[in-house]
C-alpha cells in the first residue's frame, strides 16, 4: 500500500474512533460539548495519534490496544488549539479553514470546552486503567499515564513562553526551548506511548525518541516555513500571521534557506532512524517526507 | 481538641503538603509558575482536601495515604476559580480580598496557569499510582482516578450552565442541576475518595455521599446569602457580585428567609447522617455547622 492511501486509512480509523466519545444528549451544556466536538471533529491531520498507532505496530499487531491513548493525545492537541487561539493568547480567527471556536461559539464556552477536552483525556485514561485486570499491561499503562501528564505540562509550558515573547527578540535557545515544550514533547510522548504499549526495549525506546525528535523539529520548521509562503486556502491558516503577530519563529531567527536546508536535514535524519527498524518502518519513513512535503 | 483548632491543624497540613508542590526553579516559564502558586497557596479554606481527610480518618488513622488526592483536588479547586474569574467568565478582580490571577499577572497567563493546575493534579495522581505495588491498593486508587475526572466534568459542565443562563430567568430544575454539578460534584467527591481510599463498605459510602450533598447545598446557599449579605473586608469578595451579575441564586429564586430555611434543614440532615458514624464524625458535625455559620 503507499503511503498516502494508508495514512487516509489511519485518518479515517482515528476520526471513528473520535465520534465514538462526542457526546449528543440533550442535557443543559449540549453547547459545550458541541463546542467540544466543534474543535475535535474539524479534520485535523491525525498525527499525533496515528504516530502512537504506527510506533505500536513497530513490534505488535493488535494496535486496538493503544486507541485510547491515541483518542487522549487528539483530546489534547486539540484543546491546546482552542486555548492558543483565544483573544488573549494568539487571537486567530481561523484554523482549518473554519472559525476558530471562541469565534464560531463565544469566549467563555472556547475556555471552558479547553478545560473539557483536557480533563476528557484523562477520563478515557482512567476508563482503559479500570479495564486493564492485567499486571504487566497495567504497569507499562501507568508509566504512560505518568508520561502523558508530564508532556502535556511541558505543552502548557512552552505555550506560555511563546506568548511570553511574543513581539520580542529571544535567543536561538529560548527558540528551541520553546520548540521542544511546546511542540516537539507531545510528538515525542506519542511515540513514546506507542512503544511503551508494546514492550519495546530501552534501546528501540531511545532511538524512536530520537527519531520523534527530528520529525518535531522538521513539523515546526515546516510550519513555519508555511506561514511565510503557504497558500492560505490549502493551509486553511492566513500567511504572514506569525511576522504579523511579531511571533519568533526559525523564518524569522535563520531566514527562509537556511531553515528549509535544517528542514532537509532533519527529515534525513529521521528517515535514517527509521530504516534501523526494517521494512516495518516503512510508514515512518514515508511521516518523515510527508511532514517535509506537506503543503498544509 | 475543639473543631475551630483541630480545623487549623488540618489547613496547616494542606498548606504545607501544597508547599511541596510549588516549583521555584529559574525556568523560562517562571512567571507561569509563580502565577500558578499565587492562585493555589492564596489561604483558601481548604475545605475540599480536609473532607478527604477526615473522611479517611473514621475508618483509619495512617490518613498520610490519601494526601496525594487532597492536593489534587485543590488544584483543581484553584483552576477553576482562576477560570471562573477570567473576564470572558465571571470577570471578578477580587478573590480571597487579593486581586484574581489576571489581574495580577494577565489574561494570556491565567489561562495558562489554570490549565497547568488542572493538569498538574493528573501528574500528582500518576505519581502516586507509579509509586502503589500493593494490588489492593491500587485498586481502589485506580476507581477514585476515575471518578476524580468525572467529578471535574461535570464542575466544568455546571460551570458552563451557570455561566450560558446568566442574567436569564431559570427554573428551579436548573438551579439545582447547576449547584449539583459546579460545586457538590467535588465536594461529593471529596468525601468519596477519602471512604473508597479507607475501604469503606458500600452502605457507608451511599451515607457519606448523602452527607456530601446536604453539605453541598448548605455551602453554595450560604454562599449565595454571604453575596448579599456578607462583610466584603471578611469575604474579599464584593457585596452584592452576583446580583450585579444577574446570576441565579438560591436567594434570587427562594429570597434571603426561605434559603436561610433550607441552609438549617441542610445542615441538621448533614449532622444526623454523621452521628451515625458515632464519636469519630465529631469533625464532620462540626464542618456542617462551620459551613453553615462562616462569614466568610
Amino acid at each position: 500500500m503507499d503511503f498516502k492511501t494508508e495514512l487516509k486509512q489511519y485518518q479515517n480509523q482515528i476520526e471513528q474512533e473520535l465520534e465514538k466519545y462526542v457526546r449528543k444528549e440533550a442535557c443543559p451544556e449540549r453547547i459545550l460539548n458541541e463546542s467540544m466536538e466543534y474543535s475535535l471533529m474539524a479534520g485535523g491531520k491525525r498525527l499525533r495519534p496515528i504516530l502512537v498507532l504506527v510506533t505500536y505496530k513497530l513490534f505488535k499487531d493488535n494496535y486496538e490496544v493503544c486507541m485510547p491513548y491515541a483518542v487522549a493525545i487528539e483530546m489534547i492537541h486539540n484543546f491546546s488549539l482552542i486555548h492558543d487561539d483565544l483573544p488573549a493568547i494568539d487571537n486567530d480567527d481561523i484554523r482549518h479553514g473554519k472559525l476558530t471556536n471562541h469565534k464560531k461559539f463565544n469566549e467563555a464556552t472556547a475556555i471552558l470546552a479547553g478545560d473539557g477536552l483536557l480533563n476528557n483525556s484523562y477520563i478515557v485514561i482512567s476508563e482503559d486503567l479500570l479495564n486493564t485486570s492485567n499486571k504487566y499491561e497495567l504497569e507499562k499503562k501507568l508509566k504512560v499515564f505518568n508520561e502523558f501528564s508530564n508532556a502535556v505540562d511541558r505543552m502548557i509550558a512552552g505555550e506560555y513562553v511563546d506568548t511570553e515573547f511574543e513581539g520580542k527578540e529571544i535567543s536561538s535557545e529560548y527558540l528551541e526551548y520553546t520548540h521542544k515544550n511546546k511542540t516537539a514533547a507531545l510528538l515525542k510522548l506519542c511515540v513514546r506511548m506507542g512503544a511503551i504499549l508494546a514492550g519495546a526495549e530501552e534501546k528501540e525506546l531511545i532511538k524512536l525518541t530520537d527519531y520523534a525528535d527530528k520529525i518535531g523539529l522538521a513539523f515546526q520548521i515546516k510550519d513555519d516555513i508555511l506561514s511565510v509562503e503557504g497558500n492560505e486556502l490549502i493551509t486553511g491558516k492566513p500567511v504572514g500571521n506569525d511576522e504579523a503577530k511579531g511571533k519568533c519563529t526559525y523564518v524569522s531567527k535563520y531566514g527562509l534557506e537556511k531553515s528549509k536546508e535544517i528542514l532537509e536535514e532533519m527529515t534525513k535524519d529521521a528517515i535514517e532512524i527509521a530504516e534501523g527498524f526494517g521494512n516495518k518502518a516503512e510508514f515512518l519513513k514515508g511521516l518523515a517526507n510527508y511532514i517535509k512535503d506537506r503543503n498544509k
